[in-house]
């Protein structure tokens, strides 16, 4: 069930960031290109699922936050590809196939990342039958949360501090690097719907429970997981001597916390009066997840 | 007087930069300063002046508009970090001092060109005293011009096309490359301060013009400047095996070009009914430029 509505979600996601993202003019074609690439590589477009589900339980009509919705998707993606970069983690597959500098270049790949994050705003500013309130407010949330005390903090801790990782300290960098985007996806909706401030607090609590499991998952399945089906190789952490939390706390404890904090979520979407069905197969979906 | 009235623009926009930049907290300190580092590494603030003054130009209060004008500043500054990274045009100075990843590293400056370029539309969004659907519609025209069509479209080509250089596509390349978020300015002051569709158009003219002169009489610089003022060897282009308009055209030609242009958007100016004094000197100011 949660399977088919995730695909049916992600045709019309991939259709409209087909439209948002056309292959361009004569000149600049490759950039387009090399930015489609990363785009259309298989996601498994969470944010945006989360971004119109929090929109629809708070009242709106989901097809005017779809524009919003794919700006995340944009943004998400661009991070990928720059963290993929030799200077950041030095990765030659994403997803089953190449990198994109692995592909098209490191300038191309620079570039397509800028590209990709510059027009995500317009893509997001563009979202129309929505109040321009919501849509600017919305804007500045999605900025801050994707920028310095956003996910750009979480990837200088984690790619740039030096210093020894504390259960403390990956905590911190989980919720950031990983948090902060898929805070930004379920506030953003409720923004763009009109939700009151209480529940904008709920949708931020909900989120960072679901990001944080997200990303020890993704250790998880790092150390333990299967190349094929996860599409990149396994151990890449170690390669970059980067301490994860399964370092810190062991396979067994990490799975527990994961449960904890999708209790957690589960809990507060138990608390929202609207219909929160698909929210919660989605969230017990990314529990058991297994690429 | 025009140097007068730019230090002083220059000062209100450094001190409105510093609050909207703020140094950070204690793990991403570091991203905060290398963005820091180059936004304040002395740029003349010649877009986010433009800006103000087309804001001013159609009636609007300009203390209301400094956010968005510091967030074009932060896109360019994010550009030049970028754009002098090694696998793009590999400069190791930038305004007299090391460039950003000299100075911080590859990884380091690659995250600061990125959070400058997040915060951007955050800054822009919370322009605080004018409508919301003038910031939406600003917000797009400035992601449009600093995008795929527009800015990184004329990195694209200046960096990455390998094709020999026409004039044709060098006039294409310094539209983009250049041109873009100089009309970005113009057009995103007049938008926010409500201007009509015809005035917006002749604001992009103008900016066109100027945006074409001001790459044309960079290129002069670089190959007869004078190092220390200019801040950055000479020579770059050549040393990238860029061809010029220079290349293409000779100095002589090149001059004479920069003043037709320079004609042009002075004919623009005088045919608004406003105040333009400020914008004429600064015209007349960027053609005969010497930094």
């Amino acid at each position: 069930m949660i399977e088919l509505a995730l695909k049916n979600y992600c045709e019309k996601i991939d259709k409209r960031l087909d439209i948002l993202l056309p292959a361009s003019s004569q000149y600049y074609k490759a950039v387009s290109e090399a930015a489609r690439y990363s785009v259309f590589a298989g996601g498994k477009r969470i944010r945006p699922v989360i971004l119109l589900e929090f929109y629809k339980l708070f009242g709106g009509d989901d097809d005017c936050a779809y524009n919003f919705a794919c700006a995340v998707e944009m943004i998400h993606t661009y991070s990928l590809i720059h963290d993929d970069l030799p200077c950041m983690d030095n990765d030659d597959m994403r997803r089953g196939k190449p990198s994109n500098h692995k592909k098209y270049g490191e300038a191309m790949a620079l570039l397509a990342g800028d590209a990709l994050l510059t027009e995500s705003f317009g893509v997001a500013s563009r979202t129309l039958g929505i109040e321009p309130e919501r849509i600017v407010r919305a804007l500045g949330f999605l900025s801050k949360n994707a920028g310095i005390d956003g996910m750009i903090g979480g990837q200088v801790i984690d790619t740039c501090s030096g210093e020894p990782a504390t259960e403390e300290i990956l905590k911190k960098t989980y919720l950031l690097k990983t948090g902060a985007l898929i805070k930004a996806s379920a506030v953003c909706g409720a923004i763009l719907a009109g939700a009151t401030d209480r529940e904008l607090e709920m949708a931020a609590e909900y989120a960072e429970c679901v990001g944080m499991a997200f990303q020890i998952i993704d250790d998880i399945l790092d150390c333990s997981g299967d190349e094929k089906t996860l599409g990149k190789p396994v151990g890449s952490d170690k390669k970059n001597s980067k301490t994860t939390m399964v370092d810190l706390l062991g396979v067994e404890r990490c799975r527990a916390l994961c449960k904890d904090l999708t209790d957690r979520a589960m809990g507060i979407l138990s608390d929202f009066e609207g219909e929160t069905d698909l929210l919660k197969e989605l969230t017990e979906y990314l529990l058991k997840r297994n690429y």
